[in-house]
């Protein structure tokens, strides 16, 4: 029943940096960062310890490179909706608060289902490291600013007031992070799909327009 | 600095089955449940290994009544909600799917925060032993009923039509779900304004009801 070129085919030379990368994040997802060894990674690659330290210096580095990968596209969505000239093309006026939020949300939506495995693994961190402080640290700045854009838009109006910003904000991006618990990589359900479902709910909300008069 | 009283109260003999599992819970989320042993748990009483099988058999049956407690009240939470004639009070008509589903997401929200501890640890379950399998089969049953109750309100014409309903119920319930990323147990947001905050969101949508026409 084996396939004789299976393991061949994993252990083949051709490993290049991002293979080791994705290979590591899937595998800190699966059995946890601190209980995974580089030794498991080089089981799963099918490589000795020594051909994986060719291409990086240590289990935190990987760590770091992956977090990175996250946390620069959440950034510069987050600087983007937050700079209010950034977001409005030439020519122009500069778009609401309102508008930006929404933007925000589905692009975030967007980031996550391409960023799914980093994504989830950004989730996870607890700050058991400098390299986990450092991307917490992070994740509050990035945290920071969609409350500042929430409160934004609720003070020019756009969003009801019988709901406090701050929980408008957590519940929000727990709805948006949440993806990661059920979404499948590459499942069935389209990023933009899920980006329109995701800002229908929260703006638009799911009661019908014109509820039946029964 | 040190209080002489603190040890001898955590030790005294006074722990309770319920104490017990109170502590195992709040261990297990801090260590994660397979990194705990009943060692541990002993220390963090204050209490002998052989005093803590004076109230329970096993870790594993601190675990299964952990999940007990949070599975109990969210299945009759969703029981009542499913069920017409259960929701409707004597002499009233049955309540639509929507007035039920609306109902359901804000009680699930007040049992998450009553219950936060071991929702907490019910969400984290993988399926690493027979009690983890059990507790994964009750929260299937407790989705495929969301979802049909969630396609319930949809064919009444109580939804909106333009988001599929099991997406709908995975982002609603995503977001309740998400609650225990950041609500501190105790906290300063009281489960009743969670609850109205989470179903204004979800339902009637954040957008304002006449928005700036500028």
């Amino acid at each position: 029943m084996a396939d004789p070129a299976a393991p061949a085919r994993r252990g083949r030379p051709g490993h290049d940096r991002s293979d080791v990368l994705r290979e590591a994040v899937a595998l800190f997802n699966r059995q946890g960062y601190d209980a995974t060894s580089m030794g498991d990674l080089a089981r799963e690659l099918g490589l000795t310890k020594s051909a994986i330290y060719h291409h990086v210096t240590s289990k935190e580095q990987l760590l770091e490179m992956a977090l990175d990968a996250a946390l620069a596209e959440l950034s510069e969505a987050v600087e983007a909706a937050t700079t209010p000239s950034y977001a409005a093309p030439a020519g122009r006026p500069p778009a609401s608060a309102y508008e930006r939020l929404r933007a925000l949300v589905a692009r975030s939506v967007e980031v996550l289902v391409a960023h799914q495995p980093e994504v989830t693994l950004l989730l996870r961190v607890r700050g058991n490291s400098p390299v986990e402080v450092a991307a917490l640290e992070r994740r509050r700045w990035i945290d920071a600013r969609l409350a500042d854009l929430v409160r934004a838009a609720a003070e020019e109006g756009s969003l009801r007031d019988d709901v406090d910003p701050d929980l408008v904000s957590r519940l929000l991006f727990g709805m948006v992070n949440s993806l990661v618990e059920w979404h499948r990589p590459g499942g069935d359900v389209d990023a933009g799909v899920l980006a329109h479902a995701v800002t229908t709910l929260a703006f638009d909300g799911l009661r019908a327009a014109q509820p039946d008069p029964a």
